[in-house]
């Protein structure tokens, strides 16, 4: 039987680059090492969805929009009602977010839908978490910036300065990365012409598989485990020898460290408590080293997720709350993608081939007659 | 800048296989012209679940379990009071069946899930109809077949034997058509090891696309227009010089006729009223040999939303339903590739192209310093 076959099998996009033999990666252009050291989340944001690096009256006006947006419609908040507390954010999310229904409908998606999506995806992650602890909602400040305003939902206070820079800048540098599982099903799901509402479903449910962005507290785990830095070549080693795999390290596409990694060491160096830091510099040698002596061959890096869950947890984020967080700072990526998706105007699929038997005939027995 | 790269860029199945040129579909090998006459929609179930076609013990055993599943949990009722019963049904199964706690959790999805998701999609649907339409929910009548049981729940009557077989015999030639766009959104998020109530709302939200299967009401829309056989030729024409498209078609795999739509039209013909029946021989007449006219290198053919949407209204199912029904047909397909994506255990992806900027710097202006 002949396969049968349509779509490119090649996906394309101009949102981020990603060069992963020399470790480089770009928006619109532009090296993620520039971007997080000069540009606030705001105008990540812009730069994302437009191509453009905003000039300082767009960062104001994107800021402005974005912070009148965080608030989520009556129907989320009856939904959100009905949601059983003890359902996890990410799930959460994606009944919440693919239900408002001004984030459906029939039209291409606007930019005042993909702004809402991207304002009140950290409002639903606050509620859904405050709720699962049973305490009372902390209404959004129009006054900070998105990622103070974030750690101020979460946590009923308004955070210092060095923690809300210290989220920014993993917001910033997890804003996008290229076609990653989520953002493809993202593309798969709007190129049928769909909604925005039913793709970010689609990409979240994507996100939170542990294969992608569903495990990264599992770097902490292994931190625990190890407990104080002179037992770090022990408790590595008592991890692999049990079967188990370090969390955080390798990447299916850097053949070189992530330069969100080494980006993310710096930044969680300036925040965590030096000790944890320590502690987290000790078991990182310690893994790269366990990792190289048992596969000479294919040298394992540190990846996004390692220094990521250090920073997270040093700013206060709690474990449970690490995929969202990571989903929260995506929104803007998706949000681009799915304007470029839109305009492709084609249906994304992979070429597929059929591999089961060939025609045959049905085992002998009755016809069905009406 | 390199190109990233991961994944095969084919993706495989062994769950249906379709040669467009010769105009077969099988499932799991035999052919959809064969299933259709021999067995009902719960054995095309085991058959696409398992590869085998059952006998009759498990045909009764199917049968039992499917009918004995036919309820939704308390979650599923708290929050389809919540939704606003203006919803549309296909956003409102995406939001029931995502949010279904027992259809998620970590573990590769089972069988018991599998036929979860089959038995209550039809519940789902027939309770958000009836919502919406503010009459009270049918309960599901555990002594009727998989169809009519469907029908039972969404008219309040036990429907005649000639429209419960010509609905099993629609979902049976939707069951399942290869890697479609919104299975391919199943596939890319289960292949993160997320769960199927994930994996489900992805595709659901894919499936509403219009590029998919949003608009096949749309054929009888067209119907309408023409109104009366004998202005078959003038009705169609004037769709066409306003530009408009024929629904129901074109297909991009098959260049002769999609073999379900041979197998609608016959059965499509017994149980329509005989004078709609004829107005759409006549519609199609008239379509065929104006795209031949107008494209004469590129013959387009019926496709299976033509038919299919003559056959669904002569059961009594309502236009606002067509692409829900679709959906419930499409489960046990559905569930039968998240049983082979868990299987290859390797993420699902298509290889990518970065189009955009080469490596610049920033424009000028002030380093931001916490």
């Amino acid at each position: 039987m002949a396969s049968s076959s349509e779509g490119t099998g090649i996906d394309e996009t101009s949102v981020s680059g990603i060069d992963g033999a020399s470790g480089t990666l770009t928006y619109r252009g532009y090296r993620i090492e520039e971007v997080v050291r000069r540009l606030p989340y705001e105008s990540v944001v812009g730069l994302l969805l437009t191509g453009e690096v905003p000039g300082a009256p767009a960062e104001a006006e994107t800021r402005h929009e974005l912070a009148t947006r965080r608030r989520v419609p009556p129907t989320t908040e009856r939904l959100l009602r009905a949601l059983p507390p003890s359902t996890p954010v990410v799930d959460g999310m994606r009944t919440l977010l693919g239900a408002m229904p001004d984030l459906g409908g029939p039209d291409p998606p606007s930019r005042a839908q993909f702004l809402d999506l991207i304002a009140r995806a950290p409002v639903v992650v606050a509620r859904l978490h405050r709720r699962a602890r049973r305490r009372p909602a902390v209404p959004p400040a129009a006054d900070l910036g998105f990622a103070a305003s974030y750690l101020a939902m979460l946590q009923g206070d308004v955070p210092t300065l060095e923690r809300a820079r210290a989220l920014e800048r993993y917001l910033v540098l997890l804003a996008d990365h290229g076609i990653s599982a989520s953002t493809f099903a993202l593309r798969v799901v709007l190129s049928t012409r769909s909604d925005l509402a039913s793709a970010v479903a689609a990409a979240l449910g994507a996100l939170k598989g542990p294969l992608h962005g569903g495990a990264p507290s599992e770097v902490l785990d292994l931190l625990d485990e190890v407990g104080s830095p002179d037992r770090a070549d022990a408790g590595v080693r008592s991890v692999l020898e049990r079967g188990d795999r370090l969390f955080g390290f390798g990447h299916p596409v850097y053949r070189v460290e992530d330069p969100r990694a080494t980006l993310l060491r710096g930044f969680a160096r300036e925040v965590a408590a030096p000790d944890r830091f320590e502690l987290a510099e000790r078991v990182e040698v310690a893994a790269l080293r366990a990792l190289r002596e048992r596969r000479p061959g294919r040298p394992l890096h540190t990846n996004v997720d390692y220094y990521g869950a250090v920073l997270l947890e040093a700013v206060g984020i709690p474990r449970e709350l690490f995929t969202p967080t990571f989903a929260v700072a995506r929104m803007p990526g998706w949000a681009a993608h799915a304007r470029e998706v839109v305009e492709l105007r084609r249906l994304v699929r992979p070429p597929e081939r059929y591999v089961g038997p060939a025609p045959r005939p049905l085992p002998p027995g009755p016809e069905r007659t009406a």
